[in-house]
């Protein structure tokens, strides 16, 4: 039953890293706490860079002072 | 002052049928709760299918297998 | 598969008025999209007074006014 | 360490005024709750007018009738 | 930079078995996407049962039926 | 219009301090996209440390070492 929202800056995260993504949590979720898979749902967001923020600056201005 | 989110996958919902969700959780909360529509927030998110996980699996992967 | 997160001010919602909001959003679903009930997951959040604003105002102060 | 999410409706907001909210957040929790900005995250996000619903109707609904 | 939010209903997970999602969410992501653990932020939400939905039923309606 | 969301650790916010964010971040965003702040909707969560999790591990722990 648990729903766990992941929220990652949009970088070109491949299908098959989400799956994992998506498998590792359901998997993490069973080990640790029982839960069933069968109703376990992972939603992840991919948020374009201007749109996040930390260290009160966007990523998109950090990734072009990297 | 209900602020309601609503997650779906991305999956073709018309704009009626959006326009039917927002008029329905809202008129469900002036019901039960007698709250004011006009400061009821509604939010429907749509998102991918690879990106939506359940039973460990990403939806993309369990719709192209039925 | 959809999930729906309700946030509202914790104002003494009873468990009926919660199971008519979980029916509620879960039979809207079904009947607007045709959803599956048993992996429609529904979250109410209840959020103190002091811990919610409107207007840039907590609702706590917009209560005593009243 | 907070994490502040702002949705707001998909209306053109500039990577200006976007860096401006980012910033501004920051600074708010900063000067409030003496929090550390390198690890304060804010993530914006922007929602079709569709997709957003007040008073009961779309804004798309609404925008068209002003 | 991630932000992980999990969602679980409040039926007494312990300190340890919080550590533990915790700790497998922030490598998990450290291992498929490389991202940085500093700046991983993970919040865990206990939600009661009467706020919770399923098949348009609350969790404690059905925990009883079982 | 906008929706706001605020995740904070549970560490004595105050009242005043708590007003002070909701007063922040309306104005904000009245200033900076001249939303309309009767209809902007502010939401803040205090989390308990032990459900916070950075760098892997719960922030009740990193308090602790400190």
């Amino acid at each position: 039953m648990p729903y766990v929202n992941i929220k990652i800056t949009e970088e070109g995260a491949t299908k098959e890293q989400k799956k994992e993504l998506i498998a590792g949590v359901t998997n993490l979720l069973v080990r640790v706490l029982g839960k069933n898979p069968a109703t376990t749902v992972v939603v992840i967001d991919e948020v374009p860079l201007e749109n996040w923020g930390i260290g009160g600056e966007s990523v998109e201005v950090l990734r072009k002072r990297r």
